[in-house]
């Protein structure tokens, strides 16, 4: 029998694997085979406390309503629906921020709207951050364009400043507070990347998926005059609403964003049209019911378990004397390693105190000798891992 | 203030805008405005009927699970959940097809499925009907790829048989019972295309999205011998279980099919791992519910209403003389246009009839002259309807 003689896409193909995550699994099983007992993992981006009740039973509700005969819902509105869009907008009034309904895309999650904006773009140059979260990387990579990467490192706090760059339209991919970082653009540093944009017709995308622990740095890039000239932007109810199982996210694009003389919203909408069926009705209420009063109440008593794990593992770095940022606007710290490689530290930390973090070098080779430890736990684990880390660093 | 220097991809600014469905709502509403009263709507394709109570309830309990300390889930598998990966299996398993739960990725649905498909084949050309669902021919538009369409027509009963292609590789999507036509291939005809496919190294890409009524005609590819080494499935929850606004659907990706030397699906599986993060843990248990004994009873009885309008306005046709294909497989009946073109004949049904059909011309260009009816209506519209198509065609 003869095979398919149709080939792999040419990009996916040069795509390279990530096996950062696959990686961390093999070495972790192969110490426990080993060793036996317990590991603290430390280096998890996924929610480590259950969604609000408001949400949950919001999605309860909605359920049963699809199998009623006077209330069922068919195909979704693609862009989302407006009650959805009109708690969005009220999220950005609450920010000083005027947005409109027309303006909000509802999705299903930002990997999948970061992941594929960039199809409605010309084959302009991609500015991604070195070490960043890998989908902006892959992304560009399978739309076979070119990456123009800016290191990350001590001096910049790893948030780099757009001084490198010719004046000349670039994409410009921009995640502040930053995963795996923890760092976050202050106004002011913001404000230069916005300006950068305007000056050289750049456009910003800006994924925001942090923004609820920005704690005074900016959760919105229009905190900055000039933004809705220049930026979209990347919402996820993932770690505001512990939605990470649930899905849901918005991409704002404001109405002054023209490309080629057309809003870009239209061209994403028309992607959507042939791409895209809309959210689930019940999940679009379970992230309305996330926005409301009762939603953001619980949200934030789950995000404070979070804040003071932050607090925690903060102080006790700050007595270590070791480099590290994040941690602040974020809950990830990233942390210089005290010798050796980001595998090495992995490995000696796994064997020394049995936690498992993240090694820098996974998200960028300018990652390398820096480790990531992530405050999405229990803060039981958290205050077990602090009292882990003591010990390893004898103090 | 400088405008963003960045244009639209070359591919999606020279994608049409489909106005079918925006001319028909404006026609009809300056119908409406003009004379008052209503109209009976026969040309959608979206569910008339709720969802199943175990579908609903599943839902339901696995939204309060993600408020349970205990119970609730972060990221699911991008692939998706293995419980209902084994649903799906069972599912092939009653059509006597052996399938495997690798091979099985859960989408949040067969438009999002198809549309991103082929972003993971090199640009070979795409065989597509004429007429047939928009999406494919959308998706192959924006990646840039050269379309060869077949045209359908009386003599071929608007499903094309292979004849006319070269013996060369292509990317073949079928769809079968066929989205807008209502026809369907029988086993012989199915196996014509297997047989072409495994011939000229082609890949079939079969949509089997109305399979559920394919009553006697093939309703997976998987039913020919030999289409494990050439076609991909994609299957949607939409009509088989009413989940239109509930969103599910999988991609079936046999193991046996590989294109460069590599099984398809760890291509699919790279593309999804860098733009998708996995459906609701909500919506699979859904899903998994619909799957179950009493879900699937429960989504006959829906179908069964489907399937009484077909019959009711299948008998209706017969009685005129008049050509048409399709309501015998599927809920859609093509129709051709006692005179003029769709779009005329669509105005005189409207202003006569004060029914609103689909002008076929709005599914590709050997479209004109045909008109799509829907059997996605309550049984007591679907009489009614019958009623005045009795009176406009002087029954």
């Amino acid at each position: 029998m003869s095979e398919v003689k149709i080939g792999p896409s040419k990009e996916l193909a040069l795509l390279k694997n990530n096996y950062l995550f696959s990686e961390v699994r093999r070495r972790t099983g192969e110490f426990l085979a080993e060793n036996g007992g317990e590991v603290l993992n430390m280096g998890v981006g996924d929610i480590a406390y259950p969604i609000g009740r408001s949400a949950a039973e919001a999605m309860a509700r909605a359920s049963l309503e699809m199998a009623d005969n006077e209330r069922f819902r068919g195909y979704p509105p693609e862009g989302g629906y407006v009650f959805l869009k009109e708690a969005v907008v009220c999220d950005y009034a609450l920010k000083g921020v005027k947005a409109d309904c027309e303006e909000i895309f509802i999705g299903e999650g930002s990997k999948s709207d970061a992941g594929c904006f960039t199809e409605i773009l010309d084959k302009s140059e991609v500015v991604i951050f070195n070490p960043v979260y890998p989908v902006y990387a892959d992304s560009a990579a399978m739309q076979g364009v070119a990456v123009r990467l800016l290191d990350g490192n001590k001096e910049n706090g790893f948030m780099p400043a757009p001084d490198a760059l010719e004046n000349k339209p670039y994409i410009i991919w921009l995640c502040s507070p930053s995963n795996p970082t923890g760092a976050a653009f202050d106004k002011d540093g913001l404000k230069q990347w916005v300006d950068f944009a305007l000056k050289s017709g750049s456009v910003i995308l800006y994924d925001r998926a942090y923004g609820v622990f920005a704690d005074g740095a900016p959760s919105t890039v229009y905190a900055v005059d000039g933004a809705e000239g220049c930026a979209v932007e990347f919402c996820s109810f993932s770690k505001s609403a512990g939605f990470t199982g649930v899905r849901c996210s918005w991409v704002r694009i404001p109405k002054g964003l023209k490309v080629g003389g057309r809003w870009l919203g239209q061209l994403w909408a028309r992607r959507q049209s042939a791409k895209f069926n809309g959210v689930s009705y019940v999940i679009q209420r379970g992230a309305e019911a996330a926005l409301s009063e009762n939603g953001r109440r619980e949200s934030e008593e789950v995000l404070e378990h979070y804040r003071r794990n932050m607090r925690v593992l903060g102080a006790f770095l700050n007595k270590t004397g070791i480099w590290y940022t994040g941690g602040r606007h974020s809950p990830y710290f990233w942390i210089e390693c005290p010798k050796g490689s980001s595998w090495q530290f992995f490995d000696r930390l796994l064997k020394k105190a049995r936690i498992v973090c993240t090694p820098g070098c996974g998200f960028g080779s300018a990652g390398e000798g820096f480790f990531r430890l992530s405050c999405f736990t229990t803060e039981e684990k958290c205050a077990e891992a602090v009292r882990r880390l003591e010990n390893f660093f004898s103090l």
